[in-house]
């Protein structure tokens, strides 16, 4: 027997599987003979201290030599390894968790401590992609009760690091669904400026064409450690980070990508996904969120009052104080949808411009005056006028500024390649918008992954629109997209809904 | 722009990512450039003539040089591809079929036409394991009736080819769970003999040490295509083949896969792959043997009864005639447990050994005359004995080894290069045996992709042992898979229950 048949020298091929780890091993090294390591196997990776989970890919060919091994570019980041590094491969034991998942699938309730095993694994990273979408599709159709959700809840929240501050600390969140709702950076400005701790962390887009933190990075570096967090914060009162990069809620990160790929978006997974990252960063205060409209994730009033009891309710158990505010979502807020046009409507609101969204705005204002009244700096009744006066009077700018500055840099957001104008082929008044199908355009114009894609938005529901009016400008950074979003535009029918002729 | 930018020249590199299609493409291609592909994403990819969706691994390095691809080993053979040929790019178009995953997930009822979509999508290729994952979850957690079993063993049929037969074709089912139960090579034997057609496609592993085909294959080839089914069937009347190589039901070899990682086995996706199966192979007679025992798939006869109606009812519905034999499922038939020890078993059967396993031999004998009853061969009640004198002429045999020379040849089943006697710690009586955990020992010595790993059983539900006796033998061809079976067997305590001293 060899010395160290389980031990490979590293050499990079430079191949990007992002957060897919793969190892790449020659089938017929004494690893993969020795240890009845075959393709597709999932073996753990020790280097320099750290150990990863990966997919094994068998190599037949001559791209790597005998004894050598090599890694997906991620791979190697996370392990800090380099060119020449050994690796030492091994069998990854038995998957128990995956028991507790097929138990979920078949219906069973899980409590806590089952929770907390499935999400330590989940994070550990031995769940593969067709894991991890069981555990999620099992959780959705099992629709899980309350103290279900609260046993996820804190899971994920266990599973992770958190931040303390001293004494209030605001947070807010919005459930999505409407296009282009961007208030998160005029909020934040708002209520740091008037004292307030509100370390916001973000996520990146689920389904949507842009998350909060996709489009605040397109105005400055959001990938921010919890020490570049806590120094932000302590210097400025505020910050707009994506949550991904501080850890504070590392099972959330996972779940994200697949369920981006199944286009799911579960209330239970929300609900524990929203709540674990409000905590872990040290909020103790929430004002959240919920557009109701016939297209936007919640539909009703009735649905919304439920999914505002069982926040309240959850977030009560991990003490924080959560209150709602239902809000219009009939159709977009803003003219942007996707990050870079949705960054240049947020600056409009900040500098006071003439042509600002004024729903944008207003909306901000609704949500930092909420938040100035729940933290107790502005009287019940007067917290909007406090917000506004910040804002008109350049402070929130100024404010939003620092935090930029702070975060790493402000820059400019930057104009997609291409355009292409959608104009009426009739006239009439615009009665109603479909956000889904808006979003799903957006989508396939290249937002969020195009930083720049999107769509400019001009017929909101009441607009008046002659024959031959521009509706809304395609934006796109590759032409394949542009025209494959153009061939899934012609073939659908209900984008607006337009009242012909006179009202 | 350049003439073709979405088209590369391929350049093997010798990458097995076996059924898992990757297309490798520099990030800084014109392809992935001006089309905005990147890492992960699903694309078609063309060339030859034919069509294949694989997922992109972007190549930051330089192991492909502009304008050159390559493509996983799997995804050169099934398109016929050749270093210098050149690939056509494209984006893969939305996955409309994925909603009605998401309604089934949310536990809506889907009719017919839903399944036939959401299975020709699957059998394009253009599911990746997470949408499979999500699909497999949401049919279990939502618990199919019978109208929607119905629904998707009919789209399962209809998404492959179909044979046809002059008259009487029968076939066999045993709904597993019980490792060793290795029937079909001798009833398929004996009922051919009978001059009954039985074009018999067994499955690999799902999630047990071997699937019938597995076993087969250690004695003759078993990826057999339909023209050759047919020329062997014509021949001798009948065949063991692995299904899949004959895309009877080729839904059914994708879903394997994905049931297999997760390690589920649902029960309305294994009526309705048993059931296309039978009737893509043109059977119009069916045995279902269903054993039943406390750790088998089966545990009790009430539950026996309500999956044998279902397969009845169901069966009916595409026009087969299904009967059911519930047999004892308490232990391991025979006393090999992975392919080849169980091929071994077979062929001891078959030579009418006097150390063949008797109940291998009584169950095959039961399971043939039943079926040369219910094709009209034998009289009612007289199909055990007629099965009996076909075994013990030597007619089987011969049968065995004409069908093993007309599938390719017969070969003796190998050796496995290390063994580990289990030797038991007490004395007294084995009163039961846990067939979960015998299968769990034998899949982690290797079984069944080594196909001589297993473990030789010697220790059934009866057995008087003395401390120091042999349990069983462990079979292994590879060192570090035996010591991670034997670290798991020193980790657990009920594989066998004896009853200690006298009786």
């Amino acid at each position: 027997m060899q010395g160290q048949p389980n031990q490979l020298v590293l050499r990079k091929l430079g191949i990007d599987t992002q957060q897919e780890y793969i190892v790449f091993m020659r089938s017929d090294s004494s690893v993969c003979v020795s240890e009845g390591i075959t393709s597709l196997m999932r073996v753990q990776i020790s280097c320099r201290g750290k150990t990863i989970v990966a997919t094994v890919n068998a190599v037949t060919g001559n791209i790597l030599g005998p004894g050598e091994a090599s890694l997906s570019n991620r791979a190697f980041e996370i392990l800090g390894a380099s060119d020449g590094d050994t690796i030492r491969v091994s069998h990854l034991s038995a998957l128990d968790s995956m028991s507790l998942v097929r138990a979920k699938i078949y219906g069973r309730r899980l409590e806590q401590e089952h929770y907390d095993i499935i999400i330590q694994d989940i994070v550990h990273g031995y769940y593969s992609g067709v894991h991890l979408s069981a555990f999620i599709a099992g959780c959705v159709a099992s629709k899980l009760d309350r103290g279900e959700v609260l046993g996820l809840t804190r899971a994920m929240l266990n599973a992770g690091q958190r931040m303390t501050w001293p004494g209030i600390v605001a947070d807010k969140h919005c459930v999505g669904g409407i296009p282009g709702n961007r208030t998160t950076p005029i909020v934040v400005s708002i209520v740091a400026e008037n004292g307030i701790l509100i370390p916001k962390t973000s996520s990146r887009a689920i389904t949507s064409p842009a998350g909060t933190a996709d489009t605040m990075e397109v105005m400055a570096p959001v990938n921010l450690s919890l020490p570049e967090i806590r120094r932000v914060v302590e210097k400025f009162g505020g910050c707009i980070a994506w949550g991904g990069s501080a850890k504070l809620s590392p099972a959330d990160d996972i779940f994200i990508r697949v369920e981006r790929a199944l286009d799911i978006d579960s209330e239970s997974q929300m609900i524990a996904s929203v709540l674990s990252k409000k905590a872990a960063v040290g909020a103790t205060h929430v004002v959240l969120d919920i557009p109701v409209g016939e297209t936007a994730k919640v539909r009703s009033e009735a649905e919304a009052k439920r999914l505002s009891d069982l926040f309240e309710d959850i977030g009560a158990a991990i003490g924080l104080t959560v209150q709602t505010v239902i809000t219009d979502g009939s159709q977009p807020v803003g003219r942007g949808i996707g990050p870079a046009l949705e960054a240049r409507d947020v600056l409009c609101v900040l500098h006071n411009a003439n042509d600002a969204p004024h729903d944008l705005k207003s909306k901000s204002i609704l949500i930092a005056g909420q938040i100035l009244e729940q933290c107790g700096k502005a009287i019940q009744g007067q917290g909007e006028e406090m917000a506004l006066e910040t804002l008109t009077s350049g402070r929130a700018l100024s404010r939003f500024m620092n935090i930029c500055e702070a975060q790493g840099g402000f820059r400019e957001p930057r104009k997609a390649q291409f355009q292409h104008d959608i104009v009426s082929d009739r006239s009439g008044r615009i009665t109603s918008v479909n956000n889904r199908k808006i979003a799903r355009l957006a989508k396939l114009v290249g937002a969020p992954a195009d930083p720049c894609a999107g769509i400019e938005f001009l017929a909101p529901a009441g607009t008046r629109i002659s024959r031959g009016d521009l509706l809304f400008t395609l934006h796109a950074d590759s032409r394949g997209q542009l025209e494959y979003a153009l061939d899934y535009y012609a073939r659908q029918e209900d984008f607006l809904q337009m009242s012909e002729g006179a009202p």
